[in-house]
């Protein structure tokens, strides 16, 4: 029998792995990786810290060379080439040098695509092709941004998107001596987490000296500013466009691969494609959401490598088990981490998934311990039946522990009330004696319970300029620190002397801090037979955190007397 | 009706969280809480920090005030006040005044005993009964040692155990200018963990100057120094007993709640004791092991809340399900992390349950990234079946988020093919590509598949000894820097041209530096028809972790030429 030949367009986290895969199962095989680029087996979400001098040298980011995939794993990993045809029925792929241009047709029994995703360049924007405006997609990538800053003594930068690379490479070169602006499209940055979070990145951004623009949309670039949808002018000599990405189908639709309806390469359950012999994975392909069951895109490193070892191993006759993709993430923005998992409170109404929340702002360790700070949560859950839909944390702390053990729930199409029975480990080095999620998952039950009822901080406003009844159940001198403006200062501590205060004919809106014991306060308050006891989910340190930014950069007239952020 | 009489004997984890459950199911329930001791609602997990000066004000560890419960929750929590009786059918316990003597009797309707659990203090060793003789329990010990040690000047301390508080009062007092020494009768430290791993911890403390001293115990305690059973003498002006805690059943026992057999006091699936309207939560009672489905006892705080929680809301007649324990914890020693979950090793054997392991040693994040330090991650399954029965891990790094990802799962009875389907968050900034619990899953899939063959790093000694085939599949100048003394430096970059130094006809053992250059080795070995070719798991990073304590402590020669230990 011949040796099987195994040819993977791609180098990077699919590609590399799928190659990789392959020689493990298979010592005999040909396997032989065509990647158009000068680098294979390059870490892509490392790129922005090059641009901080975090990574010092760019070519660190390379972490195989094709000398050590030849040496290592026996692996022709052949760089500057480009697959730009297939023959199926021939069963060969035309390889272009892009360096020589030379043309070299090399068969395959099978084919694993992995070509990747390329950055959304609108062609329609005019100066969108000068020599001024990136992108952010390979080692070359980074390296010309970090030359052209260097040699034209780059005052300005815009970068336009506020998704995870956008983020990314806004908080390196913000580290920098560079004046960065962040033009954002829609209401918020991080399309993947809701409005109340954003907002406190929106701050974080604010605060570390980046010019935030948000509902504006780049219209023009010249050689020293762009001019925004509004008309407005930012001054940068460098642009950074950082808007999305489309999959890269140009080999896959010129082949006679089907897409699937989110304009992905479609595949089966075992990540092959419409043509046999022919697989594809990573960020090119269409997958299938575990939760929503509908098609999406996700172009993440760590789904693309496990959809390559699928695709080696069905090749070679294993049963492999596609279940679906959660959506994971994790962003860490100067001095605060972020981290998701699952749907965001938007993508459940988009669906007309009824849900609900449950936010928590317990600290990150034992309170006595130095550094313990906030760490905001937030769990979504489906209603009626309380199945874990997704997680939102913040915080300068562990947030992506908080994310993956929900994201590990969601993966079991696990219930609330299964996280209300996790046992986690504890120590105050580490965390609570209850932990974040635990916490949380107590919230959520009560909630489904229907055993009392919650707004969000993004309503607050509403309810100060309708003047509704607002109890701050802080302790007096916490008050005077800082308050909203309308708000009754009725402590926990006091308020059993005090009930002739809180009317029972209206709504009672009930804050503290961080939401304990405003909610001891509204369960007493219901058993005491209060009607309509409402708490302020969040409290006063996410209020303070989602006001702030709107605050400072619109003419609009605060709600709290003083801001507390006990995130700095 | 009248309001619900519930009383509360202990006023820490577990009767604190009771108290405070109770009020917020039951606005007009009369809620009284004894403490015996003079401080409610404190963290012990906590106290060793007041020892290094971490946590300055021993107060601080105090988290409410008897006032703070009246006037937040209208709980009366009376402290100096043990529960010395009850009259089960009278329903009324007899409170002592601890300070005047005072006696009165107060009526329930429901009573929860949490009144935890007593450290061992064997009568039968000669001195243990001196005043320079310690335990660590509450807010007066600690300041009691805090302050003998001041006054008297101590230079030398013996902590006598090598569990949770030993080792956590180890490193908090070593941090101050003491000479520490650690005495454990057993072979390692840490009995939630295993052999291999606590070698680890042993190396951790001898590089911070504790004395460490193995299998051997306290014998007889003098003014100034300690004789062991070996009898050997150790310099202690001060001697810190930690060697485990027994549950406090004494009030239990005498108005005759039945205990378990493992002498915790015996409560049915809603926490209720043999006798009606008693409850008992926390380290004093028995559960049920998730895993074992037996009998055992975990004296840990975040467990007793949880129990609290729901026997509060049995009494109010809410459905509760009790799971059963797994056992998740974590400490930090110096400037290690450790933590487990489920069962170890020792404790499968000792079960009769049939288990592999599967240990990886990824980056704790992209190595290009800085400060990535390495990650020890075991993961213990069953075989034949492939069921999550437990983790340890170690490193500088969050392996708190590794095993909570891992007790997630066992929460929810997963098995190995769920770990490898798990999608955690990724970014440079917290991980590697390929999380650590996917990868040792990975293996661990492998190895139920029975696809290769491994040792642990414990078998390595034997190996050299008699001379078995030790392939070190590193690059030649890491060999240079130090490599077992007998392997043959087979680098993977090169054994394909070298296949001839490879025998055929005796095992050949495989090492890298962690593992994953061997196994690649392996895998190829295997596919090229060696028969018995075996990957060294943990390989170099964990052999040098493993050898280097007993190397330094006893005269026998070490098996390497150098260590390698990348955790500093």
């Amino acid at each position: 029998m011949n040796n099987k030949k195994i040819v993977v367009v791609g180098g990077v986290a699919g590609g590399a792995s799928a190659a990789a895969r392959a020689r493990r199962l298979d010592e005999f095989a040909d396997i032989t990786m065509f990647e158009k680029g000068p680098n294979v087996s390059f870490s892509n979400c490392s790129l922005p810290y090059h641009l901080s001098g975090l990574i010092p040298d760019a070519d660190s980011i390379v972490l195989m060379t094709p000398d050590q995939f030849k040496n290592q794993y026996n692996i022709d990993a052949e760089i500057n080439s480009e697959v730009i045809n297939a023959n199926v029925s021939k069963k060969e792929v035309e390889v272009k040098n892009t360096q020589t241009g030379e043309l070299k047709c090399v068969p395959y029994d099978e084919l694993i695509l992995s070509p990747g995703a390329n950055p959304i360049m609108p062609g329609c924007i005019k100066g969108i092709d000068h020599d001024n405006v990136f992108s952010v997609r390979n080692v070359v990538d980074i390296k010309k941004i970090h030359t052209y800053l260097e040699v034209n003594k780059v005052t300005d930068v815009a970068i336009v998107g506020g998704g995870f690379i956008g983020l990314e490479v806004c908080e390196n070169l913000a580290q920098t001596d560079k004046h960065v602006s962040l033009v954002e499209a829609s209401e918020h940055v991080m399309g993947t987490i809701d409005d109340d979070f954003a907002e406190l990145i929106h701050k974080e951004l604010y605060d570390h000296g980046v010019n935030v623009i948000l509902n504006d949309g780049l219209a023009e670039i010249t050689d020293d500013h762009i001019k925004l949808g509004s008309g407005n002018k930012i001054k940068a000599q460098v642009v950074i466009m950082a808007i999305g990405v489309k999959p890269d189908v140009a080999l896959a639709s010129k082949i006679g691969c089907k897409l699937g309806l989110t304009g992905g390469i479609a595949v089966d359950q075992h990540y092959q494609t419409s043509i046999p012999n022919i697989y594809a994975v990573g960020d090119a392909i269409e997958v299938s959401h575990m939760i929503t069951r509908k098609k999406t895109r996700l172009a993440l490193a760590f789904p693309a490598q496990m959809e390559a070892r699928d695709a080696i191993d069905h090749i070679y006759g294993r049963t492999i088990e596609n279940r679906g993709v959660i959506g994971s993430q994790a962003i860490h923005v100067f001095d605060i981490n972020i981290a998701s998992t699952g749907l965001t409170e938007s993508e459940c109404q988009k669906d007309g998934i009824d849900y609900r929340t449950a936010t928590v702002i317990p600290k990150s360790r034992v309170g006595i311990m130095p550094d313990a700070t906030p760490l905001y949560l937030k769990l979504i859950f489906g209603y009626p039946n309380g199945e874990v839909l997704g997680a939102q944390a913040l915080g300068k702390s562990d947030v992506d522990k908080q994310i993956d053990i929900v994201s590990t729930m969601i993966s079991m199409h696990g219930h609330i009330s299964d996280l209300t029975h996790l046992e986690v480990c504890y120590s105050p080095w580490f965390s609570t004696a209850k932990n974040a999620v635990d916490m949380a998952a107590l919230v959520a039950e009560n909630i489904l319970n229907g055993e009392f009822k919650q707004v969000q901080v993004s309503e607050i406003r509403k309810l100060v300029e309708k003047n509704a009844f607002i109890i701050d159940a802080r302790e007096p001198f916490e008050y005077e620190e800082g308050h909203i403006t309308t708000a009754v200062n009725i402590p926990l501590s006091q308020f059993r002397q005090r009930l002739d205060e809180i009317p029972n004919d209206c709504p009672v809106y009930v804050h503290c801090l961080s939401g304990q014991r405003s909610y001891n306060m509204v369960r007493a308050l219901n058993n005491r037979g209060y009607k309509n006891v409402i708490n302020i989910s969040g409290s006063y340190l996410e209020l303070c955190e989602y006001e702030y930014f709107k605050d400072q950069t619109t003419d609009r007239k605060p709600i709290v007397t003083n801001y507390r952020f006990d995130l700095l």
